[in-house]
């Protein structure tokens, strides 16, 4: 076994340094961001200050959005188990999943294919946009299949978040294929469903993040980082203002008993 | 590192054969229930027919309490990351800390702590029991401490499954020492609080799973391990008869906001 | 809201009873086991002692294999935080996914999948099944797709658990046709796979489980709550015998470092 | 139940509005840093600029270090459950206990202590400091208790991290009584202690991190939001250039069956 090798590009460190990427871990702190050197640690590269803006506003956007399954998963977690601050974060974040946060990955994902499909001669003008996304959203919808980022149950007609996504990258000379084709979709998918949908916060996330040359199979992690400040936030709330107990007390007095003979559905 | 070992006593495998604790996995299967295993993978020993039978009933006590907070915490988990169900059983797990499932672990170490300091002469009868229970009572109090075991919100005069258990254990010869402190306790803590308070079912299990030799440190994880099969429950009703949603939009709708300039509570 | 219901047929109590499942809880402690009523919590009807035997020998199956990933981790978050059983428990069940324990859950969904789609009109004699199974091994090859439940990494002839547990359930009456089609499978597959590979214990279990009537979506679960079981194990041997430190320094001592401008392979 | 309320003062939002804390937003997407935020989610209160570069500082510092046991337990997990990075990222956080990142935590809430008990007068020199720093440390060590914060493992003569964080805190203007309070111990605890040991870099931030007002209870969960992003790195990292399988091969590999007759050290 003398041949043991793990090779890594993160924190290695001696008696008295401790080197992250190669950097000098003193030079790092005091001069580089938090979120920037999130993106560095997955891309490997330091963003530039255009990419960090981008990329910190994506993180603000998915931070926190109130009483949401997740963060009331992490509350009752931590009313159970107040000596696991660690414990309550990860059942929220273990909330991240298809459902609710994996719109994000989703959504950049599907961008992504498409365009790689399409390969590099990308559309000079807003008209082949359209054209590309249409064709894109038909060939899904004939799949028997959902384009994902369309559509919010409380935000119907417009997500705040998507202009303002759009506008951030586009100050930053940020505005590449993914949103594009995303701000594409937007605009002609009602030729095919019937009906038009906003672009959600989530899915314009996502294709930020792949317009920053993120890996388009870890886009859901992004969405987990902000997500883990937003449940924070929500954990130093239920330590001063709790609504676990509330909550659990709302379900349990409220259990109506049901014959499990009579319990067939499935 | 030639001489690397990693020692265990558990499962070992070779190309046609599977060892578990040095016995034949064939010989275990159809042979062993699920219990006994569980009781001799920590244990290192296979329990007796009454052990296991003590065993089981903990187990079975504990399993499931209805819509506790680590309940609706799994079902909004899995509401959603429906692609997950390690992921909703790990965050009803998480829940298992110290406030809910912890008294099973508080109450079998408090008593072992007190059997430990007392030494191996143990009381020959009732009297002596009490003597031992009310001095132990008596002393936690003084140090300001709560004595593990004691009262339920909701069987505020008798919970049911005390009695049961030590009727179990009495059965099979296992009513030992940790049991029998329990009971003492549960007849004189009131000269001591002032009040009558029941004995719970978390605390009778604690004293049981000691009696038994089970390491005190570890008794948690059998309330995670009943815990887990009640959470299997769960996920299974909340797929046939969902209320993970319900109780998300109850909190949400009845979100009101607080300026949090008048949030200077903490 | 005066119409908040949360409806259940698991847990439910009053100041002086504890049902589940409609039954008193302390006619189920002492004599139900523990893995017969997680049978019950799922399926919402008390097993047979036949299946509880097929069920169980499923569960002590799967319960551990040694130093697996999920053992490994839990071991190595105990080491980091060994004030919260629940979090090592937990992480070490987050490893129950689609690569290691997910086999059971997709080799009994594919089996299911298959009798659903034949219809009633079930074989009558190994020949009929033989069919079967090689049209559906045939029509999976040709989707690209891999069959599930065969191949194992060390059992590379026989798994020995396979041929245990057809003869468990023989001997309970409870081969059924899920359980007769992934033999057949055993002795087709070489036909249109061009090597003959075992029938591995994780699909084997599938397949008893899906042939006992619960729930194809939740077989993942069962695989888990074994899994727990080992899990307790492992942390058991971790206190008494430790090797998370080891592991951790193993891997720690051989860190190589990599140049992230040379780590392009993203 | 028609007055059921659910208090928050972080997200809220109407059809055409998200508000975080009262603010717009899509006010804060671009012109508040990710840092900031998190910051501001949990103090309920927009850091200066100056706090909010101490506080990245801390987050940069406790990011990642390398393979440690929680960052090997999260890549084995992902090696196991590909199909669910939020299980993988959970598990490495669940390994964020007592142990390891814990000090942070303890560090603050120990100086924390220290100050409160000494009340409003602060020393007004070094001299001041190293005083209540050695009466502290000396009362520390009388209750067999240890001092949080000192010695490393590998930094054995100074954590680089150490003078850094306080030169930015000074430079800030934010050089407050934990981090004095810990300067003088790490001055004086040598004429308790016998011999002298670092302040270590979790340590540093504790009092960092008190100094800027966080509650100290929570200080946990800023390690855990730094080990977020680290996080994401090892587990972006796994995907390009994996370790998991080799660490899992090498412990199981080199597994060594014991007797469990042999094994009663329990």
């Amino acid at each position: 076994m003398g041949e043991l090798q793990f090779p890594t590009s993160l924190g290695t460190s001696t008696p008295d340094r401790i080197l992250l990427m190669g950097q000098d871990l003193t030079d790092l702190m005091g001069n580089v961001g938090f979120g920037e050197l999130a993106f560095w640690l997955v891309a490997l590269r330091r963003p530039t200050p255009g990419e960090t803006r981008v990329f910190e506003a994506v993180l603000v956007a998915l931070a926190d959005h109130g009483f949401t399954p997740t963060a009331i998963a992490a509350r009752l977690t931590y009313l159970s188990a107040p000596d696991s601050l660690q414990g309550a974060l990860a059942a929220g974040l273990l909330g991240g999943g298809s459902r609710f946060l994996g719109v994000t990955e989703d959504c950049g994902g599907y961008l992504h294919a498409v365009l790689t499909e399409h390969g590099d001669d990308l559309p000079a003008d807003e008209a082949g946009w359209d054209a590309l996304a249409l064709a894109a959203v038909r060939r899904t919808r004939e799949q028997g299949r959902f384009v994902p980022g369309l559509g919010h149950p409380v935000h119907k007609v417009q997500d705040p978040r998507t202009p303002r996504l759009v506008a951030i990258a586009d100050e930053e000379g940020l505005r590449g294929p993914h949103l594009r084709l995303f701000e594409a979709i937007g605009r002609t998918h009602e030729q095919v469903l019937g009906r038009r949908l906003p672009l959600n916060g989530a899915g314009v996330c996502g294709a930020a993040l792949a317009d920053l040359g993120l890996p388009v199979e870890l886009l859901r992690g992004f969405a987990l980082l902000a997500r883990a400040a937003g449940l924070l936030g929500q954990l130093a709330e239920e330590r001063r203002r709790p609504i676990g107990m509330d909550a659990y007390l709302t379900v349990d007095r409220n259990a109506v008993y049901v014959d499990p003979a009579l319990d067939d559905r499935d």
